[in-house]
């Protein structure tokens, strides 16, 4: 738990983690699942992990996993569906030009739709990451919005005990996504009261936008309903820890996760490529720790004073003293 | 006229223009606005211009313009309320965080709808520019939201002659701007039809929008109201000439401008620093041909079986067909 | 004085900032030169301003402005050179297509350095910002190198009581400035050892530096001879206030100033647009301390030793411990 | 050949392109090297094949495959030793922070000079890919550069017939890279004659640099050895095809390479992760050729002619001309 919430991370933190140049890994982290699960473990204070179809879940070990978390005392905090991993999926999955892909991308979110039911698992996170283009005229923009939108429709209801999440993100693995930031998000939603919004920080900044205002607009829409925490430079989805880079801007956020009332998971999704998975998660807890402890040095309230007043000196004078004191 | 299209330019394009080293400006152009709309007159083809508040047309003035533009055969295709010129805006208009300020800015915008109406202008253009903010802690995005969409919807409906667009911009003059991307306004405005969007290239792409994209969007919710064409390096609004940067974008902005059947204005806004006005206007207007000539050369039907197919190989074969034979 | 170092400032914090929309400024400051100089005294600590030439001094003030500085116990910690103010610089000054132009840049250069010898002054700040282009195929590159070499020498050694000191951009005024980064100006600069550099860091973050990378690259060339502050957001020269953004990189920047041994002036070169320039200037100078105290907090040997390491953990934990205590 | 120049691409154009999310690859292309050299010769007008060590050459085959390229009439333009694909070099190759790994990185390069010198192949890529840093106090700037200066001074002359050439990289597979641009290897080599610099377009480009303006300043130094070809959309290293993106961009390029007299290879470094290899390849020749064409249109001095006038005007209308006629 941190500061009350849920605290988890994606399982590939405690993997091998590979690149497109270095495929078979940098090496570290456990081989097996069980192993991984192991490392996890000595991160204090974790309470769950996420699962991604294909790499970590298939129809063959499903339920095996289930009981390798309850072993442990971990929750699964999320099934991702397998939208992304294989060549099948590489010209799109919800909204692939092909019809039977994009059927196939609408039966695998509701296969894990209904594992997660089965695991007490609450979510699934569908991010279309393949869905999008590289090169203009490739992508029929309309007919694309209409297809994510009707597969996500078909997703929504299939399951009542497990939500639909959608994350997005504005380019990787293609160079243009289509559901590329918050506001685009939202929009594509409206009207799909059953599904939600996944906020990846990395993405939010990546997208260029500011991720406590990408915060508050998902809340102020009832989009909020969970949060991945990572950081990155900007030009691209690193997935570094917490604490790396953006450290005003990941103080606002936790300002702007109080003050909506936000009360869900916060989760890890970062590739700690040539680091060790439990020193990387542990360090990134300290700092989201640091971030919320700030907040509280200063006061919500004194921080609700300074943005009311606008004045760019006090905003700076706040972030130093609930900082660094 | 272009293809169809109305012709358009800012009034700046025939004046001096400044930047923030250079304040009294680059030289050039004309001084009074009878000598840039003489100027303008050179531009062959150009059948309107569009003036900004404060800059160009004022209570003492704004009579007297009418007659200028009338004598001269040319339209005013948009009237641009002054709610960014002025240190009085510098905290930001409709949604300043004073209330006075966000009154002041309604009252501005439904004083020039009136002029536009008197004058024939069909379009006022709410560009929030100074809507926004530079420093984390230094804005309350809910609120914002809020003030926008209550001043927009004070000042839709007020001159039945008249339709509010809005313009939106990532960046400049504040580093972060409320209403950023195409997906962001159609959002603000959903459940105000009276309020239409203003697209402007250079905005668009400076916010990583793909502009055929941002285009088809705002078509396919009834928002492409109107159209600025410019180009820039992606990192800042440059406002450099069509044709500058961007080909393989423009070339696919004007076939989704073809395939939603945009019929509205295309307008430059440009800021020729160190060019001549109406070479620029020209140079731009000789592009915008061209794109739309290597559209049909192509044809569209031959541009949708390309996107269909979604493969990157023809359609990077498509725009080098289409542009160069 | 900070941390031992000089402490400076750019004029125009305590003046009137402006920008491309809003002409006449954003209001605030003082309006003669004596009302800033009296403004910038409320900046504890604050030992000398920079002064811009035409904005600021130019042949009819020059020798007033000593014994304004004198009366109130301030240095000139710089004097710039005007080449980039006026129209007659818009196509370059030192780098100018036109022999005339570039001679004139030479000149100019060469007056102000005697003005500052005459002052007290030990350093002229040429920053050829006009010097570049903005679109393709409107330079010729490798003429420009030659001719910024050329006019460099010229100047070099005019008065040796003043260094020539280079100030590197990406961009801004022009989209592209051929003076863009630290690499570049070390390459520039090699053979004129009486020439030395400038580090803007908002320059530096703009150019997509590292701002440690560069001050140590610079001064392993014994070329870093001064230092501006200030802060943005990566795509632009915002002239944000120290601790705005990037807290990380201004902490290792702190250093490895220290490692190198630097002592020069730490100057801010901020716009504070909408802030009050005293309360901006002084909340820089919290910050910059608080970069001082932190690196000391943990000190230099475990900052070496954690780079040693080149363990990310280990960084983002020093970070943390360094900031956050 | 295109234009006179050896015509070459990179192996993994025709295999099967993997990214970190779809890390068994997008499918297609050869499976083994004689099938890749079998597709790349439906490629008309290729040369030409580029190795990567570990991935396409090893210590068991490297000798058979000079028989295969010898069979089919391809020339092996390129070896590229492996600093990069396995996790031993995860935190660098020639500047690692451990030693025994920097004699690896030299003994490396060693080697496939060797290999290059008896398999007729003139030039040894040196991309220290993995040299670099992804925190902030992770890298010790002034050690590294001696660190890689020093590894290259040993490989430099190691076998005469061999030319050591570096390429440069401003991120990925770390986010910051050490050799990072045109301007930093120039002067990284600056001592260092025998050894020369490749050009790849779209590292130049996702670095931030008009291409044409880094190809000015290598060739002005006596280090524009080898060209990459590819484009991306400036925030990473897309490796898209040729014609993609970046029009204006190349054909100032084909410029500059004739003007400065560039007599090297031509080669594609491309990714064509969704397509066919044979078909992306063969449309990159074509726009390649289709610029070459468009400067002989316009013809050399028509191009000299505008470059010297300076103006934005000429500029984009040259290009207009050239391109489009």
């Amino acid at each position: 738990m941190i500061a009350g919430h849920n605290f988890g991370a994606c399982l590939p933190t405690f993997g091998n983690c590979a690149d497109r140049y270095c495929l078979s890994g940098y090496g570290g982290g456990g081989q097996t699942m069980e192993e991984m699960l192991d490392l996890s473990l000595k991160v204090e204070g974790l309470d769950g992990l996420e699962l991604v179809g294909n790499w970590h879940v298939n129809d063959a070990n499903i339920r095996d996993v289930g009981k390798m978390f309850a072993d442990r005392g971990l929750k699964i905090c999320m099934l991702v569906p397998d939208l992304w991993t294989q060549a099948k999926w590489g010209k799109g999955s919800l909204a692939a030009p092909d019809a039977a892909t994009r059927q196939a991308g609408v039966d695998e979110v509701r296969k894990v739709m209904d594992w997660a039911a089965e695991l007490g698992c609450r979510y699934v996170d569908v991010w279309p990451g393949q869905d999008g283009y590289d090169y203009s005229f490739q992508a029929d923009y309309i007919e694309a919005w209409k297809w994510l939108r009707d597969g996500l429709a078909l997703c929504a209801d299939h399951n009542p005990k497990v939500r639909v999440l959608v994350e997005y993100k504005l380019k990787e693995p293609r160079t243009h996504c289509f559901v590329n930031s918050a506001a685009k998000v939202v929009l594509l939603l409206q009207g799909l009261d059953q599904v939600g919004v996944l906020l990846d920080t990395g993405h939010s900044m990546a997208a260029g936008e500011n991720i406590a205002e990408a915060a508050a607009l998902l809340a102020s829409f009832g989009k909020l309903d969970y949060v991945h925490l990572n950081d990155n430079y900007r030009s691209w989805d690193d997935d570094m820890m917490v604490g790396a880079v953006h450290l005003v801007e990941s103080l606002e956020l936790v300002y702007w996760l109080k003050r909506v009332g936000y009360k869900g998971w916060l989760t890890l999704d970062i590739f700690p490529y040539r680091e060790d998975g439990v020193k990387a998660a542990t360090e990134c807890k300290k700092w989201i720790e640091t971030f919320f402890k700030a907040v509280e040095r200063v006061g919500m309230d004194a921080c609700a004073e300074v943005i009311r007043k606008a004045d760019g000196c006090d905003a700076v004078g706040l972030v130093r003293r609930a900082l660094c004191g």
